[in-house]
């Protein structure tokens, strides 16, 4: 053997391309040698975390970090159950919702299953798959959004779960709360329906499926901390489903996959309306004023529901966020995801927002 | 359907049992009702995390939450690439090493494969191989630690991964680094060695496996900072192998799998040498008390180099564990490692360990 690990890892591994994250701030003042970027690439709360959660943390680093975590997540997961009206048997907690996401598929899925999910959908749904080495089943896209009928269409004996993001990363799109519980009531019993609802704190309306998952026990909706809760660098999400559901879920988890910091700072986080109110706001004025420049500037984008927006470049992309990054400012190409065009810029503060449309400006007309 | 999700489950999910944590202090808490607790069951450094982990980690709080962690470690896996000698791209970043021992069971085990432990090893083991449908194979104990020539003799080609602790939990055996190498360099190099050196801080020799890695490309070292870094808290850990073994286990790793506050805090841990200095010092002092002690009570225990110690209490130890809780002592059974008369205690602070003995004696004596 001249070291061939590839051949000895499972099949799955072998096709595996890892997620590509949105490029920190240190990497590119590495690369580049610039200080003073503004960073659009990873949808995050530029408010940051709220008070009450800043404080609960401070108080979990005093506490002492030598202890492990309580692996059961008690008081965060009674203050999530609380919140939604459930028992803490139908919570399921994870190291972000990545992780909630990934023990679904290792849970369920199998080489010889099938995942359901759409064009343009979260990049981490072919990912989970491809671990697995199971097959992945992308339904073509409707305006960029999901296609309900495809997708109920393509759900065959081997699917065991169907992704379903909403609102989507990295398109913005939106399913509305009819629609989507007539889609999940259509669904056969025996597959595990998971409605990703990261960004559904900047839904105005309150909708949510979470509302639904006493109703469908094939019904999982996860969430996170790391976008309007301003959460991210702490790793925490979780899983809402049957409690049938969430004790596989919690079987195939790592005993302590949430750290105690993250724990004490959600469970606080979950107080704190007020900053929630604050975050929305601040995204709602600078989406509109985003639109207003891509108006301006005769660019087309994706309406969008998230903290984001998909603006349509009207050629390759990839030269412009390299340009981009020249000038301090990092958003995300979006190519991996079948938009080649498009730039996903996240909703920062007003100066940030201001600082990426001058720079667009600028490479635009170069 | 009546939600037999059970039968929809991978199967080897479906026999999985999750790890048992220690009992945490709160629960103990809301269970009894009593006060000022003394915990000795999970092996934490009675310390705490070290000066220069606390503050970086406190600095990792101010410059915001909100960002996610570097995806790719940078900071870290330039200090702990130095530490060792060894290039950046040797190293896989774990939450916990938990997460790494995991990852190289998703990486390389699949149903038709096995991995090869001892008896009495620690429990991850054989949890991440049944997680993944793969077989286990479990050779006997000699002495309560491995039994280097059962192992060997073990390996079909079949196997893939042989797990080896050392210093072991929960016994504290240990094997030498000559023994270790030649087992090692016996292997077939199709075959990946994990030498799990979570507690390897505590011995005063200084060799490690990690000396090594460079020399046996299927040799995989991993390395936790819950141990003597006393930052069980935060999750962070890693492996140490040849750079295409590497590559896989960050294909399957999860993006973001290392939170903010841990990377900045281990960090910071490597440069503290003199918190670990104290940290041994006071574990080699307790472990003497405490061996002392068993002697006066007749006890026999397992000469353990780790930062805890099995002892046997010539009876069933359950009850002896319950009777010792309601005394306000956490301490650990070991009837699931086929220790069923064994309790394993964490060397604690003097006097948590006076309290750990003064309420031993009593149970011990009713």
């Amino acid at each position: 053997m001249s070291c061939d690990f590839l051949a000895l890892a499972a099949p799955g591994v072998r096709g595996l391309h890892p997620y590509q994250p949105g490029k920190p701030i240190e990497e590119l003042e590495r690369e580049l040698g610039i200080r003073d970027i503004v960073k659009l690439a990873s949808n995050e709360n530029p408010l940051g975390a709220g008070p009450l959660a800043r404080e609960a943390a401070s108080r979990a680093l005093a506490a002492g970090l030598q202890w492990y975590p309580d692996g059961n997540g008690f008081t965060l997961k009674q203050k999530i159950a609380a919140r939604h009206g459930l028992e803490m048997d139908r919570i399921t907690l994870g190291n972000g919702s990545n992780d909630v996401l990934e023990l679904l598929a290792r849970a369920f899925l199998t080489p010889e299953h099938e995942s359901v999910f759409s064009a343009h959908a979260f990049a981490v749904y072919p990912i989970v798959t491809q671990a697995i080495g199971a097959r992945a089943v992308v339904t073509p896209a409707l305006d960029w959004g999901h296609d309900l009928e495809a997708m109920a269409a393509a759900i065959t004996p081997a699917t065991r779960l169907v992704f379903i993001a909403n609102p989507n990363n990295p398109t913005g799109t939106w399913l509305g709360a009819d629609a989507l519980e007539r889609f999940v009531a259509g669904v056969p019993e025996q597959v595990i329906v998971v409605v990703d609802e990261a960004y559904t704190e900047y839904l105005e309306g309150g909708e949510s499926a979470a509302d639904w998952v006493g109703r469908y026990p094939n019904l999982v909706v996860t969430r996170t901390f790391s976008k309007a809760y301003g959460l991210a660098g702490l790793r925490v999400g979780y899983a809402l489903s049957h409690p049938k559901v969430a004790d596989l879920l919690n079987r195939v988890r790592q005993p302590f996959n949430v750290n105690s910091v993250a724990l004490a700072a959600a469970a606080a986080a979950l107080d704190d309306r007020e900053h929630i109110a604050r975050s929305v706001a601040l995204n709602r004025d600078g989406m509109a004023w985003l639109e207003g420049e891509f108006r301006r500037l005769g660019l087309a984008w994706i309406p969008s529901k998230g903290n984001f927006i998909s603006v349509d470049t009207d050629r390759p992309a990839g030269p412009l966020f390299e340009a981009l990054l020249r000038e301090g400012v990092i958003v995300r190409p979006v190519g991996g995801y079948g938009m080649p065009n498009h730039l996903r810029v996240t909703i920062g503060l007003p100066e940030e927002n201001r600082r990426f449309i001058r720079a667009l400006e600028k490479v635009l007309g170069s």
